[in-house]
């Protein structure tokens, strides 16, 4: 197999931390990468702090293929993003030509005075190249194998889009999801076993509290379609004899 | 003005990272954060994977006040949070006695076997004290700074319910929001100027897509009440006066 590209999602915004806002990006993301075969491997959340934010950056773009960075690009004071993310590749910053050549066309066109904060946001990192905003113009920009996106989903999703042509993309990863009724007591010997067997499919158990009480997923992912269907058959079977059985009622 | 504890989130699971399951976990600890004065400064999200855990464990609990980590407590081979909390810790882990009793009680009241699979749930890092798992019995544990907790959302906030009564307290932040017609493109400059005069207050400016285009919500958060409001009559001012000039139309 050949390697499969992995990333790290990294949340700016004291807005996160402090409960105001509840994040909807990383749940995007996630989905959206696995449908390019990219692994995330790890997401982090900073507050809009200049050190908080190098450090965290710096640590996952050394480890990762590729960076996502929502948050922290519009034209306010709270709005540090871009310095941080120049601090931590240590390059310069100033007004990209391209980005203030788009947003001095919108701000005419819309009748807004191109002052110094809206201006603010054509600021990037030198050596950066620019990502597309079709919602609201002001572009995010990729640095490195770091990409910094907006933080309103509805644009940071049209950014995705926009960058999703220019990834190395992976084998998607397939899932199987076979539900259960009741808990994972009595499953998880057996479903360990299965687990051993089957070292190319990733078998998690997911307890919830459905409708009738509680009840597990159990999720089958893998980038091996004849492992996955191998495996999604004997945890199929397990299933059912768990539920003929009667022994996966209830709680635990 | 005393310290304030600070605390770290560390969200554990597979199922967030492959989009599957979407974390609520994270905007409940941080509203309850709030409630109880402690700075909520960071949070991550890693996989099933031990050393990754090991890793993200040991730089939060180092950083700060507390640690709290939700998910990977229950009895499936994908739930390596304990004996991954005690190599970071580097003790030995074993079954503890009190949750073996409380196991076995709930597994005899509800006439489950307590097979090897479920008392894997009793297993604790030496020294760790448990947390009262009041819906479902099997308890978390508090090690150090770090609270353990399950991933399931109603036994999480159960958890944090049973152990809010042992954490250090700050003075609660108090926040009040003004909300803006429009983006942020002339509320910046001003904004930016009040945020200058008051070194303990918070001032962020949030903008979304409301039902009549975009919005901005201005937030003030402070723990001196009298800086706060006086913030908050200058912004409020600030608003009044964008709209009344009808400066704040449109997006950005």
């Amino acid at each position: 197999m050949t390697s499969v590209p992995t990333a790290a999602v990294l949340l700016i915004g004291d807005e996160l931390l402090s409960g105001r806002t509840k994040d909807k990006n990383l749940g995007f993301i996630a989905d959206y990468l696995v449908g390019l075969g990219i692994d995330l491997k790890e997401a982090r959340c900073v507050a809009d702090d200049e050190g908080d934010i190098v450090a965290a950056l710096n640590a996952l773009r050394a480890r990762y293929t590729y960076v996502f960075t929502t948050g922290g690009i519009g034209p306010t004071h709270d709005d540090i993003t871009a310095d941080a993310v120049a601090k931590a590749f240590q390059v310069p910053i100033g007004h990209h030509p391209r980005a203030l050549e788009i947003l001095l066309a919108y701000f005419k066109e819309i009748g807004r005075e191109p002052n110094e904060a809206r201006l603010r946001m054509a600021r990037t990192p030198e050596g950066a190249t620019l990502i597309e905003n079709a919602v609201s113009k002001a572009p995010g920009f990729r640095i490195g194998n770091v990409f910094v996106l907006a933080g309103v989903p509805k644009i940071m999703q049209a950014m995705m889009e926009a960058i999703a042509p220019t990834l190395d993309k992976g084998v998607p990863m397939q899932s199987r999801s076979v539900a259960l009724q009741g808990g994972e007591g009595d499953v998880a010997k057996p479903l360990g076993e299965i687990q051993a067997r089957y070292s190319d499919v990733f078998i998690g158990s997911y307890p919830f509290e459905g409708v009738g009480g509680f009840a597990t997923n159990l999720v089958l992912r893998s980038r091996v379609p004849a492992s996955l269907e191998k495996a999604e058959a004997e945890v199929k079977a397990l299933a059912e004899k768990m539920t003929r059985e009667g022994t996966a009622r209830g709680w635990s």
